[in-house]
């Protein structure tokens, strides 16, 4: 195997192994370096696999798993009930640098869950939490936490903020702008955990610019915006939503007669590009940030292209050695905070 | 005066006075059945109204307050410290049945605030909260709170729901269909205030039908969506940053040579007519649901025009008699909950 191979959570998603390994068998394609340990149960995935012959099978393993986390399965039971999940079974590969990230489509609590339990957080991180990139107007900006972390308190959100920063720092972002996502931009406003997370983030350390709305995200006030992940799954999921309804509603109006088709023909493109550029979790997955190592959470209803979107985020991460200088850099800035007289 | 007379803050918003008289002028005009009292500095709101000759002056009076409720005044303290506020004025206009609604596009908290204070709330209702429909593909829904309320326990929730629910058959729809806002659509997904509004509400004798997330509310999957006031707030103005965000990247192909202006000319209207709706606190205000009264919150950046929206957003629950009407559902759906053992 090569020092660059990514376990593939085979038994996730909504689709199951099949599109999984499809994807798989395009990445390996697009990508001559690459290699991959499909997680799960063997019989089934060597039978999928006889519909990819020109498969090179030298980067391409399959790590025997017997049981599978549904969907519905509560995390609790995924951590107690499960031991030879494929999801578990690829994190502790992980653990075990078999292989370098781990993939999965499957089940977001228990893969959470999971993680924790197998690889455990870097020192200073309480939670992990789940990023994904959105669109601005201005380029980009980090949105954290997306839905691993439904209660959040203050110190989560300072955790969150750090470990944002320093991640859009790896992708060469020099001093990236940090916003807490509130209901106003004054400082009376929002829920207490909010209030007291901005008071945190003020002497930590870190470009802090205040409080963000949620026009003013996609405004691009922010690289880097912080939430705990209930508002943070609603912005993201009313996001798709609506671009997605926007998209038909355009669509169908260059149906209408001649004009409106030749019309059609110049905007359906762009729609199309701006819809895909819209849904980054859907179409990119999400990372999980704060980890021992690298875990891609792709979304459920992703399909083929999706996955290996993710797989090539985790690559990408692998080159950046992410989970390293995250380490590093937190470090760095907790450091800071315990000589300003913070938690210690 | 009329039967129908709102009271218009003349001194809230973010655009002053000026705009506030040119949209109340405007709506005179187009609604000649309808008074207005403008409540603010007199001297002033008369040297505005000189650039308006031709305004019916039999439909229009002005109701003296000497204060103003900035917009960045915490609720306490404009409860305490402006007992002659306009806001604050107009409210005790309303109570004491000198008009039949309130419009203003002042400080929301103050405005939430005082209304409780000054009109107090329907019999069964702990909170007001804050209501606009949004577009989806079905139609519309009612997404209440909006962010009146951060902070919601779940007997706010199932409040609120029974709310949504009156407010929706008063517009027409028989039986609506109510959802939670929550992270996923699965029993165990959700923070605990959720869920346990999910226990109140399968009891309650409305039409519950479980949890929505951020694009089940585009796709049309509830006629109600009930969430707290922080999710709420970032679902809709992260909806209008976004609509407005993709309505900008989609003009400025429309640019590019002429086969695209062609296009332009085909998508251009039916994007714009997109964007206002899609913006529906900004274009038509919100309602306060729940008090014993009609308060319409304008948006602060709404312009004469989403005034003069709101000001007829009042005059359609006067129509309606949504205040007493909204009383009388809540009784009903309350005494089904006593008669089941409920909370007294």
């Amino acid at each position: 195997m090569s020092a660059r191979t990514i376990a593939i959570d085979a038994m996730g998603g909504d689709f199951g192994p099949r599109s999984i390994v499809q994807a798989c068998a395009a990445c390996l394609v697009s990508n001559p370096s690459l290699s991959l340990a499909l997680v799960g149960q063997p019989a089934l995935l060597e039978d999928i696999l006889r519909a990819y012959p020109g498969v090179d099978r030298s980067r391409l393993r399959i790590l025997p798993a017997t049981e599978v986390i549904g969907m519905n399965d509560k995390p609790s039971h995924a951590l107690r009930s499960k031991p030879d999940a494929s999801m578990r079974v690829a994190l502790q590969a992980l653990r075990d640098n078999q292989v370098q990230a781990v993939v999965s489509a499957g089940n977001t609590g228990a893969l959470m869950a999971l993680s924790r339990h197998v690889l455990k957080t870097l020192p200073g991180v309480d939670r992990p939490a789940m990023v994904a990139a959105l669109p601005t107007r201005k380029g980009y900006c980090q949105l954290l936490d997306l839905g691993a972390n439904v209660d959040c308190d203050a110190e989560h959100l300072y955790q969150f903020a750090l470990m944002g920063t320093v991640a859009a720092q790896v992708q060469g972002i020099a001093t990236p702008r940090v916003a807490l996502l509130n209901v106003g931009t004054e400082d009376i406003k929002g829920n207490q955990q909010v209030r007291a997370a901005a008071l945190l983030l003020q002497g930590a350390g870190i470009h802090y610019v205040g409080f963000v709305e949620g026009d003013g995200v996609y405004r691009g006030e922010a690289d880097v915006v912080v939430c705990d992940g209930f508002a943070g799954n609603v912005l993201l999921k009313a996001s798709e939503g609506l671009a997605s309804m926007i998209g038909e509603r355009i669509e169908a109006q260059f149906t209408k007669g001649v004009m409106a088709r030749i019309a059609g023909a110049v905007a359906l493109p762009v729609l199309r590009r701006l819809r895909e550029d819209l849904m980054p979790a859907r179409h990119n997955g999400a990372s999980f940030l704060g980890l021992q190592g690298i875990v891609i959470k792709s979304h459920g209803a992703a399909g083929v292209q999706g996955l290996q979107a993710a797989i090539e985020r985790a690559r990408d991460q692998i080159d950046e050695n992410l989970p390293c200088r995250l380490g590093e850099g937190l470090a760095a800035l907790l450091s800071q905070r315990s000589s300003h007289g913070g938690r210690m």
